[in-house]
């Protein structure tokens, strides 16, 4: 059975999500599939930010403190973030950068379990959560052991690495979809896997948030930046989640005075607020909330079970239109199996640099990353069946007539 | 001799930096003396943020990171930010926050010194320095020395405390304007008597960046904010200085991804960056550096010199008008010798919170610091003679007819 452009039209007719895209800026003649690097921004973000420079900034000036609720930010946009990550109210507070809540999680993570030297992570993740823990667990006398790429298709099933877990481990630290290749780790049972060793889990949510109904209920801490699916905008706030039951105990070592319990007492000692505030480090980028904000605004009205079914259609139907273009050279790299994936689809390339530089070239926006992936994040809010199509036939004619074989695309400039 | 509003306003007839209040915008009918907490909004603040979501991000999209240069803003910015501060190119880099940089480089120092312990702060000075190096030192073992009011009246020629600094301290953390009182540190002088024990200097610049020309070179490291006589937004990025000597030696704790030699090799090890590029943490707050950016646009063409001969000039102005009204139930806080304060001015008053509310529900708005303080913070670029002489005049008016005893003004909602 062969998929034409009209049969995804009318895929596009009955999607439940189709108005959201009226929501989002999209440039014209672009197939956006970079969503899970930076989302599109909001149509409101614009009149959103402009609102907090112009009106409570120029006009309220410090004021906007309490005026506009400058400083209850961070807490305010963690709860309307909860419920995408299966968090409730008082359990989630946005600021900071996803490296930055990583070290405040793993840092209470080994505070809780003391006598445990082994901070378990998988270094073939995106290289930040790696670098935050060996710096961290270089100054705190911890070892960093590398639990190998969790993330790759034949891997991704495979517990047994964490059933091997020890009494040495302290805190195991992953992503629940891998950056390169889109796989999804199964959170209740390697959750469940560190808890039997007696450790706590971290998750990392970047790759995760905003493209499915997230359940994180069971974990110990989470973190996540919001500029992905989440459509936050360049540099957002990240959030960071930390379960009911470790409010009482876990401790911030990066304790600014947002985490004190009295802020304006401006008392000399610390003291640390209750609930998940005292995850608050200081004064909040106000700027980049409001932009965050603006995302929210339509988060708010999302069913998260309709961005997952579409997110499987999209994803699926892309891996089957690129496959049976016959279009040479490409090696599928996330798992074919929709519940061990996230909104991601990646394929290997031997020459997977030019080739992205062709398609992009070509309107069809994805990213590279070394050695040889070819990345396509799938925003399911914004993102059309006939988009998919599009981007399809784009990769098969660039493969099948060799045309991202020249040296404008064989040049290598720096790839974020 | 009596002052009068004329004297003001020939004055500021021939201010040399008359011109530049009108880069800003400020409210009708407001003395905007506040500028010491959140800086007033430059003019092009509006439009430079409009540009980054609506054409940066809104156009390029993902591709903003190279076509809009975001990922070297906190270089950049950094760069920007050298001059105002006595530091070089390279020396400086821009991101995340006062608390987070007053950890990374507190971390680093007390790194830089093995087998001293402790850490020397004034637990009076702005809380959140004293909260991030208790809960810092209660993580390393390491412990925090009060050094008492250095910034009270009295204390502030003192370098006595500094002079018995022993051979356990490590690291040295101080502001060089008090942000209650805005006595000033001699810089010069304290960092000698550090280094001097065999310790490392840090300073804290939050009440001192933009307020006239700081001078850090002999210092180790350096943070500040950018929001308060920056005018860089609320919450806008911190800034971080590490002098060359350690640029090869000191480690950042907070080591993510923007501080790895080569970010974009997504190697699983970490290796530090070369330079101030090692003490960056991760991706940058994009919009709040975008309204950094616009005030920097201003600063790039400031004389420091003639802001410092404003601000003595604004603050001895004000001391002498508000002090020659006779107004009761005032003592001045801030040293009277212009060489031992920054651009702030502070009054205690008994009821110095109802009197601050008087004040401001009459257009002149300072702020309050419990238990007493009334604090009035000077702004050169934006601040006119005439809008001393009109708050001095006011502030003796709520004073002499007791205008601050009203409950309305008496009632106590939360203050930041």
């Amino acid at each position: 059975m062969t998929i034409s452009r009209a049969d995804c039209a009318a895929l596009d007719e009955q999607d439940p999500l189709r108005d959201f895209r009226d929501e989002f800026v999209l440039p014209e003649g672009v197939v956006y599939l970079v969503g899970n690097s930076l989302g599109a921004p909001p149509k409101g973000a614009a009149a959103r930010v402009a609102r907090t420079v112009e009106r409570e900034w120029g006009h309220d000036l410090v004021g906007g403190w309490n005026a506009a609720g400058w400083w209850e930010q961070p807490l305010r946009a963690g709860d309307r973030i909860a419920p995408l990550i299966g968090a409730g109210p008082g359990e989630v507070v946005a600021g900071n950068t996803t490296s930055i809540a990583i070290f405040q999680t793993v840092a209470a993570a080994v505070r809780l379990r003391p006598g445990r030297r082994v901070i378990v992570a998988d270094l073939t993740d995106f290289p930040t959560d790696g670098y935050i823990v060996q710096n961290l667990a270089e100054v705190f006398g911890h070892e960093v052991r590398d639990i190998g790429d969790i993330g790759n298709i034949g891997n991704i099933g495979d517990t047994g690495a964490l059933e091997a877990l020890d009494q040495d481990v302290a805190v195991v630290l992953l992503s629940e979809v891998n950056y390169r290749t889109g796989a999804r780790l199964d959170v209740g049972r390697v959750t469940a896997a560190a808890h039997a060793a007696g450790a706590l889990m971290v998750w990392d949510l970047c790759h995760s948030a905003g493209a499915y109904q997230v359940d994180v209920s069971a974990a110990d801490f989470a973190v996540g930046c919001t500029y992905k699916y989440l459509n936050g905008g360049p540099g957002a706030p990240a959030f960071l989640y930390v379960n009911p039951r470790h409010h009482g105990s876990a401790r911030n070592v990066l304790s600014g005075w947002y985490a004190h319990a009295e802020p304006f007492a401006f008392e000399p000692g610390f003291r640390p607020a209750d609930g998940v505030r005292r995850f608050g480090v200081s004064t909040p980028h106000v700027l980049s909330f409001a932009g965050l904000d603006a995302a929210l605004d339509i988060w708010d009205r999302v069913d998260l079970a309709a961005v997952r079914a579409k997110s499987v259609a999209l994803t699926s139907l892309f891996i089957e239109l690129v496959e049976s273009s016959g279009a040479p050279g490409l090696r599928l790299a996330t798992p074919r199996d929709p519940a061990e994936r996230g909104s991601q689809v990646s394929f290997h390339h031997a020459d997977g640099y030019p080739v992205m530089r062709a398609l992009i070239d070509r309107g069809v926006h994805g990213d590279f990353r070394a050695p040889d992936i070819l990345r396509f994040g799938f925003a399911p809010l914004y993102l059309r069946y006939v988009d998919v199509f599009d981007a399809a036939a784009t990769f098969a004619e660039v493969l099948h007539r060799g045309l991202w074989d020249a040296p404008r695309y064989r040049s290598r400039l720096t790839v974020t």
